[in-house]
């Protein structure tokens, strides 16, 4: 069965970060079900006749049965979404109701914010000598039912944490509490890979401080590789150009 | 300063999951540098005219004093690496040496292996209810000064393992020996994301032997969103076209 229904990675937020496939997939669809945070010019890739259903306000299983059922009437839909679908992307939950539902389905991956946006900061995740290993959760689980801070504040390497402004301060005091060094380095990429990026760095007894004027989307570095920003943060960054 | 030297990401292996941004850059260099896990599609798009180094056997300094040379020569320089550069790519490495040398350089991010892969095989590294940590390490790291098996035994969420093959014995061993449960769920892909791909699956206990046969590079995951796998890859899916 040849696919009807395509969870396609925007990428970070840099038009010019989606893959050839998924480019070439949106400026051929029927349908282009898309995320707030996607750019508007990737959007504009569309073709014009196209059916643009911004996802704002949905409730997940709503936005499931709007991809069950364009796919179903056998039109060719796009499900566009920032980052990676499989990453804290919510795409296997769409992949299993199409699954469930018998329309055939394929994922496009994306570029994550994941190694993306501490990259537009000058900071490699991983680094020969500094961290050999990340761990990567969300901000939204960090209160509540969230992530063992006890067992997070031992683990060594890096640690990333995804759309996580909201709860930051909870979780560097948590971190702290259950003894992380205060002096470790953390980062915060407010806007990561586009042109409004903004990047905070401090210790993470002060990082939640130094972050607070940011807006969301955000990602959040801690470990020693963010040491690293200074030196390859320096030099000049060409803006990459829109898709189009 | 303009950039002369690109660390460009060249994704998980099928040559459409390059980015736009990098297929751009890949067409109108003078130098590309190129690693062995490169498809030769994407080799292919370079000018007739480029210079190819592809990457074997060079020491990391070699390689390192090529792209400096080069750039500071005022060539345009790709070095186009498998997946992306900073997450375990030692992007880092090169990136810092062309900073020592004052090389403008730029980091154009790439689809990663860690949740394409999976993807590839039906597997969403997280999953709302099942998964939301991911830990990645290195196989090259896991034994000798590896990471702490017992923490790792520990962690809650999904683990990715990147090119495992040669120590996924000792790994798992290590795994259990710490207490995880033997039946968690494991998988491991070789040449994701290419028609060559070839996916195992089995509880951690028996999955050294179940994947025996397999060749690098392969990706091990385990956890319990390896159990989504049966569901997902259930459809067919399509091959994605080559970059040309």
């Amino acid at each position: 069965m040849t696919p009807r229904v395509f969870l396609v990675g925007a990428g970070p937020g840099d038009p010019g970060l989606i893959t050839v496939r998924g480019l070439d997939l949106l400026r051929s669809c029927d349908v282009l079900v898309y995320d707030r945070l996607v750019s508007p010019e990737l959007v504009g890739e569309a073709p014009d006749d196209a059916i643009l259903i911004p996802h704002d306000g949905h409730r997940q299983d709503e936005l499931n049965r709007v991809l069950v059922g364009y796919g179903r009437a056998g039109l060719t839909v796009v499900r566009l979404k920032g980052g990676d679908p499989f990453l804290f992307g919510r795409g296997g939950e769409e992949a299993l109701a199409l699954a469930e539902a018998g329309v055939p389905f394929e994922v496009v991956p994306g570029v994550s914010a994941l190694s993306s946006v501490p990259a537009a900061a000058g900071i490699p995740v991983t680094h020969r000598g500094v961290s050999s290993q990340v761990t990567v959760v969300t901000g939204h689980t960090c209160s509540g039912g969230g992530p063992d801070l006890a067992a997070l504040a031992r683990t060594p390497g890096t640690l990333v944490v995804f759309m996580g402004l909201a709860t930051l301060e909870t979780l560097a005091d948590g971190l702290l509490a259950h003894g992380k060094d205060p002096a470790t380095p953390a980062a915060v990429v407010a806007s990561g890979t586009l042109p409004s990026q903004r990047v905070v760095v401090a210790p993470l007894a002060e990082i939640a401080d130094a972050a607070a004027g940011l807006e969301s989307p955000a990602l959040t570095v801690i470990g020693d590789v963010v040491g690293l920003a200074g030196v390859l943060s320096a030099r000049t960054r060409e803006r990459a150009p829109a898709a189009a």
